[in-house]
Parts: C-alpha cells; sequence; structure tokens
C-alpha cells in the first residue's frame, strides 16, 4: 500500500459528545450529567489485574504485552478472523510475561492493524481509541500503513516512569482496585502494598474458590490438598473444608478483601443435609462421585459459602451462566481462559430460592448477581432485586459492557428495581490501560440513559444529576461494602 | 434535615409532554396522537378491585390504608430497601381493613416518603405523582421534610365525599371496571350494584378458579367442598366438578362476567381421556396423587376451562409464569399474596397446541395471553397470534407495565401480529385511585410508539390517529367482549 | 360504503426518508449511507422462488396467485383476522398453479383489501406499498373501495410482456438469485439456464435435504429410495446415504449451489460412532426405530452434512428452532408448508460444540446460522461467531424480518460480533415481486443502524459508509462465498 507522501494518515478524533444521545435537548441533559461524573475517582470493586503488577511496580514489557495479550475482547475477535491465537502471545503466561520476542511482538500488533476495521461497533474500538489518544498520547488510526509507527510510538512511551503501573494508578485516580485471588494465595503482595509507605492506593483482593468447589473436575483432590495446606486446615472432611475456607476468608479479609466472587455454569445452591454431605464429599475427595453427586455437592459447597458471606460479611458476587472453554481443542493446546468462553441460559428464580429463603432478607448477606443472559434481567433479576434487600442487579458483565447494551441493561432493570438496587460499574477487567475507558463508557451510557429520563419528564435533572454521582460513588460502595 | 425558611419545598410539576419521544416532530406527533385519546373513557377489562368498595360506597380509611398497603408496586420495592412488610400494613385483611392504628399509618408513610428516591425510573414514581396531583390536588414532592405534611394534605382529601369509590368512578370517567373473583362468590356486591338505581357504572365481575384447578396444594378437597355447595353440583367426580364450574360459570355471566383468568405456573393444558380423567381426579380427591399427577390433573382441568369457554363465550385469560410467593418464610408469617412473585421462564408455543388445535379457528373461544417472559412476545406470541384467529396477545402486565417495557412490547409484538390482535391495556390493581394514571401512561406509550411509526413513514398521521383510539376504545371491547 | 364524486380516494406516498432515524442529525447521516447503498445490484443467497419461474420466464397468472398465495405473511395475518386460508388459494399448487377461478382471486384480492389495516406496523405493509407503487406502479391505497380498481390495475400490468420474471430480474439489478431445491431434483431449470445463451443472470441452486434426514417423519423409507434413484447410490446402509448426499451435492455444485440449508426443530449435530450409525440407520430404515432414535440419527445425519460441507466446501445454513405447521386440522386439510410455522426456544452454546469442535477452526468450513429466537443473539451466536471463524450470524429471518426487529439485531450482535461476522441480507421470500423493496428495508435499517453510530461518534462517515457498502457487497459474497 502507498501513499501520496501529501496524504497524511488518518487521524483518532476523540468526540467529546461521544455516546451521548443524539437529540439536542437531550444531548445537553446528558452533557451536564456526564460532567458532573467525569471526572470522580474510580471504584473498580471487581477485576482481574494482578497485585504484583503494583506491589512491584513493574514495567510493561511492549506493546502487544500490554494492549492485545492480556484482552480476550481483542483476541477473540482476530480469532475470528482467522489469527491463531498463538501469533498474538495468547496461551503463555500472561500474567506478566517475560519479554517476548521484539519480531513476534511486533508482528502481533501489525495483525491488530490489519484487522482493525473488524472491531467497528464494538466496545474494543471505543475503548482502544481513547487509551491511544487519552493515556498513550497518540492518535494514528490503526491499520498495515501505520502499523510500525504505532508500535513504536506506543514502545517509546511505555518505556516512560509515568507509565509503570504506580504512577498510571494515581493518573487514573483510582481510589480502589479490586484484584481476583485464588483461595491459597498468600497476598503477599497485597500485604506488601499495604506495608510500603510510600503507596496510598488501595488494592483489595478477592476470594475466588470456584475451582475447590468443582469436584467434578481433574484435580480437584490436588486442589483440597493444597488448601489444606495454605489454610492449616484438614480438608479430608466436608467440615475440613468448611474450616478450610473460613480460615482463607478471614485471611482474604484481613487483607482488604470485602467479596468473594463464584462463577459456576448455572446459579443453582442448596444446603446439605450434614450427614449426606459428609457422605458426599468422601465419596468425591475419593474420586467416586457420579457427575451428579459432583454437581449436588457443587451446590452444597457454594451454599456454604453463602452462609459464610451471611457470618464474616464478605459480599457474594456470581458471575453464572457461562460454558468454560468451549472450544476442546484450544484448551488443550493452549490451555484454559483463553477467551473462548461461550454464555449459555441461566435461571435465577428458582436456583437462588434456597439461598434467599435462608438468608434473602439477613441484612448481613449480600448478593450481587451478574449474566450475560440479557432475558433474565427484566424477568428475574430485578423481580427479585425489588423485593429481596440482600440482593442487587450486577452491571452489565462482558459481552454485555458496551453502550448498547448498556442501555437495555437499565431499561430492563429499572422499571422494576430503580437504580439503588444495582451494584454500580465493574470493569472487570485485566487491560490495566483500559480502565478508565472502560469507566468512562460507562458514565457516558448512564448519563444518556437518565437523560432520557429527564427529557421524557421521568425524572427532574437535579432528581438525575444525584442519581448519576450516586451511581459512581454511594452505590458501588454500598453494594461492595467498600 | 433542616430548611431555611425562605426554602419552599420542591413542588411535583407534571409536565403535558411526559413519556413522549425526545425528538421534536416525533413528539409534535405523538401530542396530537395522545391528545385523540387522553379523555376517551377507561376500559378495565380486568383488575383487583372489590366490588364492594362500589357497592356500599366506602369511604377510604387513611392514606397509608389507601396508597401503600393494596399496592405491591410500592410495598415490593420499600420491603427491597429493608423496611419490614408489617410496618407497611401488609399481610392483615388488605381488601378494606379496619381503621388501622392512626399512628402506625402515619409511621408507614413517612417510610414511602424517605425512600422516595429509590422509585426513580419505575412507574411507581409516575403513577404516585400523577395520584397525588390531579387526583388528590397535592403537589409536595414527598420526603422525610414533607411526609408529615403530605399525609395530613392526603388525609384530608379522602375524608371528602368527592372522593368517595362512587365519586371517583364517575370523576375517573370509567366505562367498565372488571374485578376478580372466586368462583365461589355469591357476587352479591356485583347484584347489588347492578339492583342499585343510583348507580349507573359497570362493574363485571371475572371468574377466577385457579385454586380449584391445583389438586397438589394443601386444601383443595375442602375448596372443591365448597364449590359443591356454591353450584349444587356434586363435585365428588370429574363430570361432578365440570358441573360445578360450568353452573358458576353461568351465575357469574348473569351477573355480567366477560371473561375467566388463569394464572397457572405454566400455559400448558391438555384434554384428559375422560376415563383416566375420573381415575385421576378421584386419586387426588382422596389425597393420594402424587405431584406429576397433580400437574396432569391441573392441565386437564384448565383444558376443560378452555372448553367451556369455547361455549358460553367467557374470553379465557392466562397469567402464566410466576413463583408465587418466592420467599417462603414471608408466606409463612404474613400469608401468600404479599408481592413476593418472581416470574420465572414460560413456554407458549407447545404448551398452547393442544388447545389451539382444538379451538384455534373456533370463532366462539378467545384466549388472550399476558407474560411477564418477554422473550415470548416476538418468538411465540406474536407469531401464534398472527396466525390463529382465537388468540389475542395481553398488554404489558406486571413488571412490563411500565413505559420502556412498553415501548418493547409493541416493538416486539408489531411487526409480526400487528395491533389488531393485541388485547388493549389492562391496568391489574387494586390500586383504585391509581387506575387514571396506569391507563394515561399506557395512551402515552402507545402514542410514543405511534408517532415513531409515523415520523417514520410506515403510517400516516391518519392511520397512526384511527389505531390509537382503536386501542383504547374498539380493540379491548373485542378482545374482552365487553 | 359510498364516497362523494369528488372524494379522491387515498394514494400511497412513497416517502424517501422512511425508516430512518427521526433525529435531523442522524437522518441526514442516514441518508448518505442509503444513499450508497440504494442501487447497488441485490445479492440473494437464499430464497424460495422457484428456478422454473425464470427458465421459462412464465408470465404471472393473475394478482392473487402473484401477490397473495405465496406469501405467507400476508395469508397468516388474514387468516388471523379469521379469514379461511382455501379463500386466499393456500393449500393448492403454490409454485405457479395453473390460472385460477377469476371470480375467486378477485375476491381473495378483496379480502386482502378490507383487511388492509391489519397489516399497519407489520414489515407487509411497507413491503406491498413499495411493490404497488415502484413495480407496478399502482398508489392506490387498499381498502374495499378500491380492491376492483386495484385488482385491475394489477392485473393489466401483469400481463405486460414487461413483468415477465426475466424481465423483472433485469430491472431489480438482481445479480445473483439462489433457489431453495430438493436434494433429488434434477435441476433441469438451472441447466435450462444455464445452457440459455439469451440468460445473463446467475440462478444458482440451494441444497435442502431436510426430509431425509427425519427418520421419524411419515414417508421417510420412501424418500430415501427416490434419493438412491437420483444418486444412483445404494441407500440401504448409512454409508450408502452418506454416498448418495456426497454425489446429489456435487450435482449441485456443479450447477452451480454455493450453500446446503438445513432447518429442524433444533441445532444439535453430533458424530455417530460408525458401528452405531449403521446399527440405527438400518432400525430406522426398517421403521423400528423409537423417536430418540430417529433423533440422535437425524443428529449424527446433520454432522456428517456439516462434515461434507467441509469437505466440499458448500457453506452449511441453519434455520432451526421452529414447529413445523402447528395447527394440525390445517396440515390435514391443507398440508405442509402454509405459513403455520411458530418458533419455539432454541440454543446453539451446547448444541454446536461437536460440530464446532470439528470444523469451527477448519478454513474450508463455513457455518451461517439463522435464528428466531432472539435471545440468542447476544447470548449465543455473536459470542460464539466473536471466536469461531468459520460460524457467521445470519441475517434476521422470518418474523425478525422488519425494521426494529432489525435494529434490535444488529444492537445485539454488533458489539459483541461486530460487522464482519454477519451474512448480510437473505430476503427467503417466494414473492418475487417484494425482492427489491425487502432488501431496500434491509438497506434502509442498516443504514439507520449506521447512522446513529456515526452520530454517537463511535463510527466516523468514511467508516460507516465503508460499512453499508460491505454489507450489501464483500459480506453476502464472503459469507456465501459466491
Amino acid at each position: 500500500m502507498t501513499t501520496s507522501p501529501a496524504a497524511a494518515p488518518p487521524r483518532i478524533a476523540l468526540h467529546p459528545d461521544r455516546l451521548l444521545p443524539p437529540d439536542p435537548a437531550t444531548r445537553s441533559v446528558a452533557r451536564e450529567l456526564y460532567a458532573a461524573v467525569r471526572d470522580l475517582p474510580i471504584v473498580s470493586p471487581h477485576g482481574h489485574v494482578p497485585a504484583r503488577w503494583l506491589a512491584d511496580d513493574v514495567p510493561f514489557p511492549d506493546p502487544t504485552a500490554l494492549l492485545i495479550t492480556p484482552d480476550h475482547y481483542l483476541t477473540r475477535l482476530l480469532h475470528a478472523r482467522g489469527v491463531p491465537l498463538t501469533d498474538l502471545g495468547v496461551g503463555g503466561d500472561e500474567g506478566h510475561p517475560a519479554p517476548p520476542d521484539p519480531a513476534r511482538s511486533r508482528a502481533a500488533f501489525r495483525l491488530l492493524c490489519r484487522h482493525w476495521p473488524a472491531f467497528r461497533g464494538t466496545p474494543v474500538k471505543l475503548w482502544l481509541e481513547q487509551v491511544l489518544v487519552e493515556v498513550l498520547g497518540v492518535d494514528l488510526v490503526p491499520s498495515e500503513a501505520t502499523a510500525d509507527d504505532l508500535y513504536d510510538a506506543v514502545a517509546a512511551r511505555v518505556a516512560e516512569p509515568g507509565f509503570r503501573p504506580r504512577a498510571l494508578y494515581e493518573r487514573f485516580r483510582i481510589d480502589v482496585l479490586a484484584t481476583t485471588d485464588d483461595p491459597c494465595d498468600d497476598l503477599r503482595h497485597h500485604a506488601a502494598l499495604r506495608d510500603d509507605p510510600a503507596w496510598r492506593g488501595r488494592v483489595v483482593p478477592t476470594f475466588r474458590p470456584d475451582r475447590y468447589l468443582e469436584a467434578g473436575e481433574p484435580g480437584w483432590p490436588d486442589r483440597l490438598d493444597a488448601l489444606a495446606e495454605a489454610s492449616g486446615a484438614d480438608t479430608g472432611t466436608l467440615a475440613g473444608w468448611v474450616d478450610a475456607m473460613q480460615r482463607r476468608r478471614a485471611s482474604f479479609a484481613e487483607h482488604g478483601a470485602v467479596s468473594a466472587d463464584h462463577g459456576h455454569r448455572d446459579a443453582r445452591m442448596a444446603p446439605l443435609d450434614p450427614a449426606d454431605g459428609e457422605r458426599l464429599y468422601a465419596r468425591a475427595r475419593a474420586g467416586r462421585a457420579t457427575a451428579a453427586e459432583a454437581e449436588a455437592l457443587r451446590q452444597g459447597l457454594l451454599f456454604e459459602m453463602a452462609r459464610m458471606s451471611s457470618e464474616d460479611g464478605l459480599v457474594m458476587t456470581l458471575h453464572p451462566g457461562v460454558r468454560r472453554d468451549h472450544h476442546a481443542p484450544s484448551r488443550e493446546r493452549l490451555g484454559t481462559d483463553i477467551g473462548a468462553d461461550i454464555p449459555v441460559p441461566v435461571e435465577f428464580t428458582e436456583a437462588l430460592r434456597p439461598v434467599l429463603h435462608a438468608f434473602g432478607t439477613n441484612p448481613r448477606f449480600r448478593l450481587v448477581v451478574f449474566t450475560i443472559d440479557e432475558t433474565t434481567f427484566s424477568r428475574e433479576l430485578a423481580p427479585l432485586a425489588g423485593f429481596y434487600p440482600s440482593l442487587y442487579v450486577g452491571a452489565p458483565w462482558w459481552f454485555l459492557d458496551a453502550p448498547d447494551a448498556m442501555d437495555r441493561y437499565r431499561a430492563a432493570v429499572t422499571e422494576t428495581a430503580g437504580f439503588a438496587k444495582t451494584s454500580g460499574f465493574v470493569d472487570d477487567t485485566r487491560a490495566y490501560l483500559s480502565i478508565p475507558a472502560r469507566h468512562d463508557v460507562a458514565r457516558r451510557a448512564d448519563a444518556a440513559y437518565l437523560a432520557r429520563l429527564v427529557t421524557a419528564h421521568r425524572l427532574t435533572l437535579e432528581e438525575a444529576l444525584e442519581t448519576a454521582r450516586d451511581l459512581v460513588t454511594t452505590l458501588p460502595r454500598k453494594a461492595f461494602r467498600l
């Protein structure tokens, strides 16, 4: 591709009104609402940034490791265009890999730039454009022609001290950032941050015990051995498992955790009769549980988790309804968690009955439910949150973390449950640089929704302003007990 | 909370354009459409106002008994904010209770006012603001500061003769109002109204036999005894049950009933082989039916109801897909029907096949199907109503009785089934004062939807005007045979 | 109905801006986008026009046979209004019937005109108005008063040589038109067109083998006999069935076919163990398969079809999730395929796992999935298409082939899968005259959606223009390998 020397490459223009409603009167209201929240600090109560990045303040190795490899939203769409995941660095240690082969990184970056039109209409385009312009100060539109210049510009920027994780934490005005951690994690990076006099931020762990509840998954007994070692409790019995989990939760709480997160295939949980539970647990521990027994045990263990939340006050969050690692061949080759998870229909009304009977009106219990099955917003989650004091509707998650989906979420939830029983935005990301852009998109989307209520004379401007501020300040703090 | 003496409390301003579309050209069309229907009489073919209120023209006891206790929409959201239902009077005789303790009523009213911001974005806010301003002539914005003044103002207004049920019936321009009644009800209040020369309205009963079809529910045999007594038929056999129901339906029809309403967990109904049916019925009557048998019997009895509708011409309405009394502890403490019903997914295409095979093209049969599972509008109900002459899609019900949900309903149904196979608006309420506000919201929402079709040049203004009028006049009369 | 002589009957006015967004700035962008695609040739990769019409260039017999009888969208809504299907000519040979009774045709046309208001808000109104004005040059608004004049005007027009199928093909600027054909079809009309030096269009067959996969349907063994004869392979064994299908697919490919279409009740397909498969096949061939076995066999045969697609490169398209011939009495009286098909919920995430494991990243395999269950767009299809290179999301189909539904489709799919993994518009129609109108509605709807992205500053105008053109040119060609 050749361009005449006079033709300047196109530049990204971030319009200040992006995502605001088209009608001029409504847009004017939306501008005012957005202006009131644009610069408020970021509360990020659920995400996947590793604490080590901030504890060690490690520099980012290169543009691909920074922007592409850790971001499933990007890698899956490139894969859908025929790009092999391995060409994007997926399948290695994505936490913070050793500096990769520069040529491979550059080649991966070129692939992103070549396929850039495939991201039109997706939030990836919104986020990455904002990251390039506002965070990295680079405004070239990605394309085959600009790929190398863009790569070099980002690489140069990332090498500057101002682009280390701690400097960005300050610059992003992050108030609190939650990580997601294994129950056996010793949380030393969180402890290091806590004990570091030079650190003024707040990074809290989140207890994520999924793999210790799935007796049907390979490796479960080994995990329980590790749990025993980490907790000092004997996981040979169900009572011991409960004891171990309680100890680890207490340790997480001591390190600042406010929530425990759970992501299983469905949302069912139900109490086990103690004797049955021990018997089932023993069978599973011995590797002799049937699939149905493993499933019953998982439901019982999840119910135990809810009971613990009702006692230790860690907010219980659910992210159910996903077939993890849908493509078995990729899982075999590249491992789990490579952006190949696909949603399935999910049911809440019956699934949550036992836990809501037990703890639904218990003021110590708080349950925040996320879903990718939009049908449940108006049919199940908003009605449940509109009755049970303990239940909150989580923000649009994953595939729904995008402007149109956010508008559908508010439209589906608000008329039945109002705003006060929703969680506030959750970025849920491991793409550290995109955190401000993601919160910004959510703030714009909420401003757009609220502005429509004002123009329809359903809210006064004052009511809308107060609500817009609540959505980014008091609401996430309340839902997550921050 | 203190306010300076100069600060006047905020007032509710009901904007004449509320709920109309923001685009100026579309809003202008919507205004014209709305103006054409705003003052047309109210046809309310399905609701829960007791006939006794009108027969005896009983004054409302106090603001809480009038506005809060009977309105699940209000009480459930307050409960979701942590307010105990008993603090709101829920759980007693909510029909028209004896004058409650004035201090408790005032305290309940304060709770509503304190939590008023929780209703932002919900239709409760729209309805109650309109009730306060247009019906009660009070325009204080509810808040802790205004609670007592508001309570006193409403109490004073309610004590006036012009706020008795009959005076309001006239003032609301209600043309016909359907109640919902037990098959054993002697309908004496309906008879009293019919025989009262001073009464010029039309209040018709609706046959609601759910509890006589659920053989799996406790107390079912006792109910059949009561049915035997009320009907004079022996309910010891299935044939007798059918006979009893037919007699009670005939009595309802004599008292003006035009429809029979049914609300079970799903929409399935299927004919029973006569011999099998008697055997099943006998087992259930003896309390020996399994859950599956009770379910099969219920489907058979519901099919019998459809058959009766195809003969006596009472319109059959379905309100399926709800887990009633979801929170068992509240049910144990406060009884049924306390606003804790939660929707479940529902299926119509297969469930309705048998009844549509039998009566789907029978001109005497009419079936109006309501749902809270929005997914069924475009997938099942509109396609069914777009083929079967007997089937109508019911208006958005319950959690969907709100402006955005109404818009989604029209958008999901109209392209497949047009307007002519929809039921017209149904308020379904026991909150008597809110009836005009609820119909007004529906008229505004339909005007908004139709205006968008005009601006998109899908309808001419004349077509839209005719349709808007049909939706509040000929359509509900046709769907409900009024 | 009498009208004064001075009152001219109302005329249809096709507004140039129809279906474009109401906001003036957005409409202006939409106009520009629409103008860029309005006159581009029509790519119709899936439809139901018989090849014989074009091969023989047969004149259309009369207005009813042209506009009413073959169009299920029309006949089903008239049936829903109480019009017997037989009054509309449904149930006969609808391909191109012998000239019917003129009096009956005229009577059917009057029924359409009388019930014309029932089509308000449906796409039928849009299509038929455009057909009348733009194709037939008649602008009378259908009504009882205009029925006969309209009939006569259409009849006169249809008799002109310019209204023969070939002349219309040219006038409609059709680039390629796919038909839908039985595997046993000898495709002689396609061959005749190919060999006709006077023919410059492109009409390609589509392989549609549903009835040869459904061992549970009556007549299945007879069909396999016919397949044996058509293919020259022995269908006595599963291996023979596969051989026969491969031969027929090869013949279709030789005649220009690019895709094989499949429409079963659900989307499940799974490989059969070869020995089990032969055993199952033999049992089914002998008429001794249970319903569950017939279902397992169907899933296995469909998987074989996918395997064949991965080898011969015919694009596999799925149209699942429909209860065919829902009304059994009408089926008995009038036969199948009379517009009485009703959607059911459908599941893709689990159903498609086996085929995506086998071929999901195989560049030779292409799977285009259509659905009428809108819930699957954001929950399942867009996530699947956003990961698997082989999978494309089909355009809104059937009941969703309408402006609002198209907007919901784009909103549900784009944020997760972008534009590049969608199929482009598919008219899926046997109503030949309506093909340009249907594509026009789709182009307008896409222009409207894209314009909103531009006004929200999510796309630049240049990006939107390029995307709009792609949607009607490169995308359908790529998805269907044209």
